[in-house]
């Protein structure tokens, strides 16, 4: 939990395949091998949800098999210049998503959002906060309201300090105020992050953007997610695959309060994540354009790896 | 805010009034009902949204003036008298609130509540909650998850704790994982108190009743609203004429962290509550029965006083 975000937790995770390797002083490619297969196990055993830690390890490995002919200083070398790679195409990626999502924004528009999808969860400004970031730039005028997003309050934390930062009017909102915020007709759009998207569609975020993918739905109100390809799994048909992080009781019962909040030995359920069936889903946007449904289609043609 | 729930506030404003004129030395009627005025006054100001505030305050008013004929020591002495028979009055109604209540809570269900409407909310055993105590005591297998209600957390403070203390299976989740366990299949019903509710059935409660409405509404589960026909205002035609209180900031960005959870002078929006259109209410429970729609007239025939 050192690193969130799903785009960061890829980045990390090439950063860490490097370092798993770094100081190992293999005679051949086959002990290396050996190493390099130990370090990605290890790596990807930190979180279940994020398709691109996943990802990131395999392209490392997948790139390391590949060169396998090079010695291994120069293979260490060619690992890091990949990672840095990863990194560098995450900060396109977000631009590009930028230009697409901003043209998705009106001038005057509230835009609600969910946990942190900011410079904090990427290497560059971010996937739903990039859109936002990029709106700004584009002297849209904008107000976000942030949730706070329980348990671990990755808006109220990360997200209200990002914007207010970057001098985007923010307001802060408890989880179960989106609602009424709705059907005030003070919410124009939802935007979000991905944890994971189903090659239909489906998507894992933050526990909580479900309830904002129907609470929109109810009110008419498009709903968007934000994502890098590398966050598309296309191995998987639908979201019922994607595995939910189940995290500890501690986070809900104590974590960031002065005491106890709840009487002790309480059960706890506590996932750190949702999936949002596509037919949510307003669009995705991704760095190869604004995907809208039939997702199925539309997802192999522009994600397909 | 040391009393809250919206019956525990009709009884405790009824004892305020008795209170507020106890050490009056007045001569006459004319003397003893100014300061009547001042008190009851005093008391009305003390939270806007909870009808049953001035519905007990005008209730005592209204009885001494009817009984002015009285000398003013069997006034205070018949005030308090009435100040108790709101309070027997409110005992009787959460029981007969569990009794026509549990009747809809079939044996293996797993409901869904926010905030805290029981013990601590009323002058018995509580509204939402003494239904779930009733169907207890029928030896209904239940189980109970508990929002953790943001910003106060109700929830996780005093729902769950009467829940447990009364051996009935509980689970804590935060607001915004309701929408996930719906989705799975997890919740049969959902049953909240109220604080207003409007002659044609729009309710006021706790901020995020709203939400879970919705959900419930999406995911084809039925949800209940437990209140007594104190906390029905025949006097308004709709929910929008319901003033909802804004709190401080505070409560959302500090008051039960160890520290600010958001950056300094972080903007906040706090409505203690919100109103749920009467279309997304599948019955009222009262102690004269359980209404459903339409519930202008049903409110009309078993609500009027």
């Amino acid at each position: 939990m050192e690193v969130r975000g799903a785009p960061a937790i890829g980045a990390a995770a090439a950063l860490g395949v490097v370092l798993g390797v770094k100081n190992w002083k293999a005679k051949d490619f086959i002990s290396f091998k050996k190493k390099l297969d130990r370090a990605s196990g290890y790596i990807c055993t930190a979180r279940p949800t994020a398709v691109n830690l996943f990802w990131a390890v395999k392209r490392m490995r997948d790139y390391a098999v590949r060169n396998q002919n090079k010695t291994i200083p120069e293979l260490k070398d060619l690992l890091l210049k990949e990672a840095r790679q990863i990194m560098e195409e995450d900060k396109i990626a977000c631009r590009r998503m930028g230009d697409f999502g901003a043209k998705l924004i009106k001038s005057n528009s509230n835009i609600l959002t969910i946990c942190n999808a900011g410079a904090l969860a990427t290497v560059d400004y971010g996937t739903a906060l990039g859109v936002i970031y990029r709106a700004k730039e584009l002297k849209k005028k904008i107000h976000v309201y942030a949730c706070e997003t329980r348990p671990l309050l990755q808006g109220a934390r990360l997200t209200a300090w990002e914007l207010t930062r970057n001098k985007i009017p923010t307001t802060l909102i408890t989880d179960n105020m989106a609602a009424t915020l709705m059907q005030q007709g003070r919410i124009n759009l939802v935007i979000a992050g991905a944890d994971r998207i189903a090659r239909n569609g489906d998507t894992a975020n933050k526990i909580g953007t479900y309830n904002l993918a129907v609470l929109a739905h109810y009110h008419k109100i498009p709903f968007y997610i934000a994502a890098p390809v590398s966050t598309f799994d296309l191995k998987i048909p639908s979201g019922k695959y994607i595995p939910i992080e189940q995290r500890h009781k501690y986070e809900v019962t104590g974590l960031f309060f002065k005491s106890s909040i709840a009487p002790k030995g309480m059960k706890v359920y506590n996932p750190a994540f949702d999936v949002t069936p596509n037919e949510l889903i307003t669009a995705i946007i991704t760095e190869k354009g604004i995907l809208r449904p039939p997702y199925g289609k539309n997802i192999k043609k522009n994600a397909g790896r």
